[in-house]
């Protein structure tokens, strides 16, 4: 039986694993460190770590999956830009296979995560598939009628700069009011600086006067405020915490009630460093989600938690790819 | 060579037309009246209308196609609900193919009209299409990869209830922010109004130093300030009227630039009675998904207007039965 090598390409290290056809791993994942001095010094990077694992299993190797952050255009298998790769309008699946003699099929880690979720994860065996990716920025992945969907130029699934908010807050993009915005872990980590520095206002001199908030305001005093810790406070009941997190989960409950309406799909899920917190954020945004889409969508629509964790990008690349070769072949 | 009877069922009429499968009309399509007095009354107006329809062709009648307003269970060929319409969860698909005779396929009006400017219309040829209808509401229908896309349960698409503004106006739907609330025929005349009301406000008692609005606060005075009254005045260069279509044009920009980025299609198709309007509308409404959309998604999407004006109710139904039936067999 023969396996496919995925690659999920960051901008500070690679990771690397050997994947089934079922989305089983093949011993355990290794990472290499990712170069970006230079575009030649990356791909010689790739290549080198590519060739590596190529040799390490002993069974066949059928082909490679390159999943990598940023814009990428399916069919020519090109990076068009990368907001943290020193690439751009690169030919990447291209350059890595001629250099290495087997097949190399490239796509946007969104689309590779959400491919995961529905082969090995938590979408198994649906048809009708949508994922957010909450992290520092917001991604998206489709998956219709059983395929990935990638559009007309492989750029479908930009979820996180809808705008849910006509002339709202800037968002990183340039424009205002993005989804992005609202509700991911950047959006987190505002929100719970706003209540530490309301709480920092309310405090009496002697700073004994206001519970709420403090704990906030303490993270935010020693510079450690960001969305993990305020994730990780939320889980241990703090009460502003909380709140930061539930004001993130009504944006979220927005976003899916759009998507509920839009695809009518069966499952959404969601993904990324903030969905480590679980029903905690996933609940109140399901009740958003019941007020604000239609029916039947809104009832139709489950929302799960993504399943994969740190492999979905190397167990998606690798999917993607038994997925894209097979049907070549 | 067979025909395809198509019926667009509407609230007080049905137009009904024989149409061969490159979406030409055989003859001119006819109307019959809608019964409503209750659902029994319905279906036995329409059986007797599609049995006429059926003996009226010189050809062979191979099936019949059709569009409802509403929200239809593809799966089932069931209307779950319709604005104006006696039925609900009625299988009416199976009900009129029993009574005469011939397969029977229905679908919801935004889809039957998408589709017939993908097969025959302006967005012929093309895979990846996106359609919005602008008229009191806003519908949605969706092509991709050369399909139409129903989602899980026949109810995705559901564009007009996207939500762009958090918090915004009251739609009537009972949500808030929906795109059909800003960008519609029924938006359209709000806009209006608004400005002729403040014309109103601004008038000296002479009723003489006021221009601008000035037309808009007459047909508001006599009642008969709607979205084709205004849209009329636009045309003709009335600068208030014209404020008024920009006003929307902004906000349908906003969510063309949604579209664009959550689907990277080749086109936007946009029909309904509003695209009367033209490049009136579109011209600033292309400018704004410009600005909001991201690369490359904002260059690969057109912008187009709806080609087959009244009769894509009739001759849209009549091709996707001629899709369905065909995939049947």
């Amino acid at each position: 039986m023969s396996v496919m090598l995925g690659v999920d390409v960051g901008g500070t290290k690679m990771a690397f694993g050997l994947v089934r056809r079922d989305g089983s791993l093949v011993g355990e994942p290794w990472e290499e460190p990712t170069r970006t001095e230079s575009s030649d010094a990356f791909v010689g990077g790739l290549v080198a770590a590519v060739r590596g694992g190529l040799d390490r299993g002993d069974e066949q190797v059928a082909g490679v999956g390159l999943g990598c952050a940023g814009t990428v255009d399916w069919g020519r298998g090109a990076v068009i830009e990368s907001p943290n790769l020193p690439i751009a309008d690169l030919p990447l699946a291209g350059l890595v296979s001629d250099s290495v003699g087997v097949p190399v099929v490239l796509d946007n880690d969104a689309n590779v995560a959400t491919w995961a979720e529905v082969r090995a994860g938590c979408a198994r065996g649906l048809r009708h598939v949508v994922m957010l990716t909450l992290g520092t920025g917001v991604g998206g992945g489709l998956v219709l009628d059983g395929r990935l969907y990638r559009g007309a130029t492989g750029c479908a699934g930009e979820l996180g700069h809808t705008i849910v908010m006509a002339e709202g807050d800037l968002c990183a993009c340039g424009r205002r009011g993005c989804l992005e915005r609202y509700a991911s872990g950047t959006a987190l980590e505002r929100f719970a600086t706003e209540i530490a520095q309301a709480t920092d206002r309310a405090e009496r001199p002697d700073r004994s006067a206001v519970d709420y908030g403090r704990e906030l305001l303490r993270l935010h005093r020693d510079g450690e405020l960001n969305g993990e810790t305020v994730g990780r406070l939320a889980q241990a009941g703090d009460p502003a915490a909380l709140d930061a997190v539930r004001r993130v989960a009504r944006w979220l409950g927005l976003g899916l009630a759009n998507l509920a309406n839009i695809f009518n799909p069966e499952m959404i899920v969601v993904g990324g460093g903030l969905s480590s917190l679980g029903d905690l954020l996933l609940e109140p945004a399901r009740a958003i989600l019941q007020e604000m889409a239609i029916a039947p969508n809104k009832d139709v629509a489950r929302v799960a938690k993504a399943e994969l964790g740190t492999n979905a990008g190397v167990v998606g690349a690798a999917l993607v790819a038994w997925e894209e070769l097979g049907a070549r072949r």
